[in-house]
């Protein structure tokens, strides 16, 4: 039985703390949150005590694993204060915006670095996770292009634009990590972004743009991103190799199709929101996290994959302003190297 | 090269004059319509000669083969003179009306039954033609269950409907044959009848049916007609058995798919009209007859498979009307015995 | 909050159970089963009481409603104890296999029918559940055929089959319920049995059928079932009228389609269970029954829905075996006049 | 009536000879090959002259308008002499490979370019045209992505790839023309190529690209290239804004669904040659350039869309090799001004 803090409850860590109640090996016993209330509801629900001073998760004896979901900017405080404290972490991404702060977060917790997972949930989704393993397992022969269609339902509000790192590193950073979970080392970067949202360029972010990434294998993956869609949130992709494709299309409520003067086969919009979308992909991460605290084994995705899709955004980011293809390097033995 | 001779100017004169002048194993070379106006036109276009005399064409010394698109009433009398006159005939659906008349029919030409050929045309359609032969080269096993679903776009005038023979004999008449191209023999008949429309209600037919036919093997074929589709032209079918089911969805103008706010993915309306859906069909048809024809090989569907649609047909009316299920043979060796 | 016992711990027991557990205004109280161990291990997950003896459950004061789960031919006994007691009764399908049975049953509670639901969960299913609303809501027209296909993933043991009360009764009452949720009241039933396996036919039934019934408003349901299929447990319907159709495909694991040489766009298999298949239409269904004990509304479906399935079970088998249509009523001002 | 004579008895030339055929508004009068078996056996099929000089074809009083389907070297000659002559001119794709050729030619014609013609026939597709018509009518709002994914099924021989002007220009060349069809002038452009094949790197191509382009209006045009595809030839795009997105999904050659033990719904392969998958876009294209030399408007694509499709593969072909996206004009007016 692995007992569990959440560090943030808001809306992702009721998520969580969901989903611990519900697992057979876990159990929650505490909820940190500066706003006392939230943390108390989430407790509550499930039997947990709750705290409005973080540092009490640390030094609770009976806490075993911690799940940071709090602003991202507590992130790196919360995973050194966790490691040097003995607990297992599981991080919400992005580690940070700076990879020079998450550099210093890997100094910190050096030898310690396979206590940390991050919340990369969408390797854990039954479908793109189907797609991935039918790929590894050489059913289209080796990979040669990657398309991922990721797109909002719609844009946050431009106050939340302002303080999110750019597109690359609050959005696309999901679909950098779902690349390397398909291709594995990146080299190069290339991206476009657009301004179609006057409100989203008066804050200093691009609203649409393209990256393609070219991996060490020769293989292509190209990420089309939008922040708003009308259908809902349009969220697939496309594998493609020598002997075939695999594609995964969007997620639906039902399962309905209806026909009429004019059309046919119509289907429902997509899953409007990230939590019905992904919420397979949650409890599943979650299980994965648990059962590496409880067998031992460094769970993935890591912090290296964390700052590997950092570096990559920062990438993006970097060849959208220049217009230039980027070099990068993303393979966690050459980091750790370069540090 | 076979000449051809072509007796109605109709629509569907029309078309397969089109085919024939494209097909370079055949020549178009008489048209006969009492509509003098429209043999001239259609065999203008084609550098054919024309008349109003239906006894030209089996006079004539230059026609190896006669298609019959002429009023049904009339295919019995031309079949009759044309294999008097040593022709190859392709005859529209259905031979007649009546049983009886198609056992006069067949008495006449007795001997010669393999110089006809009926137009039952889905045979011919790639689609449902690709199901049956990979139903018949046994990727599902055995045939156990074949759904058809079958609805005209509108529903002709009540005029037209009153003279039609009713629903079974003037529109489920296709289905009937299509079910025997994948069930053969069949056993016994029963429908149920809809009055939806009162119009067609007053004209004296139903507008809307379901048959169950089953088979000498134990297969059942379901069959769902309606006079009316919002879509269009609803033709689909599945075969089902042990290893898996094989199915034929409606046709479009285009492969455009269409999302937006509350759907997605919507494709456009059916193909809507039978000429257009089943182009291909009356061409490979009609390449079947030539083929046949050149070959000396007897076509198929024969002038038996006319008459087993008839019987089933027949079936059909009976059991709709006194909600009986109704025993029958289609097997043109027992048919050959009863007469 | 609503306390609640369940009768029966085996498979669907264990489901009703989880379903109590998480829901905000219900408590799992009591469960009873005559083998202990089961009952005990299902009460021990949810901080309940068990007990071997089901009398137990009618006497204890802390029950409110009670969950049948038991085998069918104790349904009737439980209900009745059940009502009598003054507890809010679900009772899984079929009420029993005898309609004399079900009449006892309903003389013996009535003036309490409406403390009774019976458990047609596939009512509850969000798909069918958004076919029949967008029916209902006008989208279509009004409805005129109703094409159910509905196959197991795979036949029972014979031992089974022997006991099932046949195909009908045992199957297609499913089937027969959601023709009534759709098209009201049922005036006349056809169907055809098949015999495609030689065990199931020396147990004595049916292993596939299909079944048309025609209902007062004129409008045809066809229902066409097998015991087994390929590809998973097959659940579609189509409901088609003067505006358009709804069709409610089968429902998948994950949304990855694969292509290669030979092929394009192939889905997964349907899930396979039906557990898996309806695994929401439980939940919603017992929510539904757990709102109507607490605000005192009559639950639907009833114990006439549940009773009007088994005159179709019974006209179904009638018909099957004279061939002939069998006129019936299904609706329960009838049947209590009928009483 | 338009008389048309055909420059190139090749493939090409033979489909556009049966094409001008069985247009009522055209006649074919001449056809002009080196290989003079190929010019006669062409014509000879409809009853028109052939020679071996193509001379002939200029110098021809009875010759309204030539198609030019020779080798893309000899395309700015036979345009030359073609409209010095007085001759309309439908001249396949691409105009050459070199823009200062192009340009040459554009001043050789200077005050006659509507009389030209360039054979991007996807523009005539019916499912491309249909998305193109219907983002331009505003059904899904101003036109933000366009993903264009084009795959063939297999790479020509080594031997081609060597005299092909480069992946760029000799297959994106299309896709380049359908991203301006639908996103008018492009500003700038950015490849990435790809090695995966060992010999067609060993002539000097890539085998697959991936290309994004920015257009003036801030819309980015995704191109996805592959010279191999195991299902077929891979022809798809996504036109995507704020209301909505149309889908071209790829044409199968029937509608077959199969589903068996592990798949469900598998399609077939997507049509496999360019002539069957585009034969209805050859008719339409030929069509518009009939009409147009009927009624002496210009037809569309233009000389200098050929020119601006070449712009954009040059382009590619730089962006690709240094890394950097590449400023271009593709308006037409700008092109002027710019020779």
């Amino acid at each position: 039985m692995v007992n569990i803090a959440i560090i943030g409850a808001g809306r992702i860590g009721a998520v969580h703390a969901a989903t611990v109640a519900s697992h057979p090996g876990a159990r929650l016993v505490l909820v940190a949150d500066p706003f006392g209330e939230n943390a108390a509801t989430v407790a509550a629900r499930y039997g947990a005590r709750s705290t409005t001073q973080v540092a009490e998760v640390f030094a609770a004896p009976d806490v075993d694993a911690v799940i940071i979901g709090s602003p991202t900017a507590t992130h790196v405080d919360h995973i050194i204060s966790a490691v040097g404290a003995g607990k297992a972490v599981l991080c919400e991404k992005p580690v940070d915006l700076s990879v020079v702060r998450v550099d210093e977060c890997l100094a910190a917790i050096a030898g310690h670095e396979s206590s940390v997972m991050i919340g990369f949930n969408r390797r854990f989704d039954p479908t793109f996770a189907e797609v991935h393993d039918r790929v590894r397992d050489g059913e289209i022969g080796a990979l040669e292009q990657l398309t991922i269609i990721s797109r909002d339902p719609a844009a946050p509000p431009a106050s939340y634009i302002a303080g999110s790192g750019g597109i690359f590193r609050d959005m696309t950073i999901h679909d950098f990590d779902t690349a390397r979970f398909f291709l594995g080392d990146i080299v190069s970067v290339s991206a476009v972004g657009q301004h179609l949202d006057a409100a989203i360029e008066r804050a200093g972010d691009f609203d649409a743009a393209v990256v393609t990434l070219t991996a060490a294998s020769g293989a292509v993956a190209t990420i089309i991103n939008s922040r708003h869609c009308a259908s809902g949130y349009d969220q697939r992709l496309e594998a493609f190799g020598p002997r075939g494709a695999l594609e995964a299309v969007n997620h639906l409520a039902t399962s309905v199709r209806s026909s009429g003067r004019g059309q046919s086969s119509a289907a429902g919009p997509y899953l409007d929101f990230f939590l019905a979308r992904y919420a397979e992909a949650y409890q599943l991460e979650l299980s994965h996290f648990i059962d590496c605290v409880t067998s031992g084994l460094a769970p993935s995705p890591s912090i290296f994959d964390g700052r590997a899709a950092l570096v990559l955004a920062d990438a993006a980011t970097l060849s959208a302003s220049i217009g230039e293809r980027v070099a990068v390097t993303t393979a966690p033995e050459l980091i750790a190297t370069a540090r």
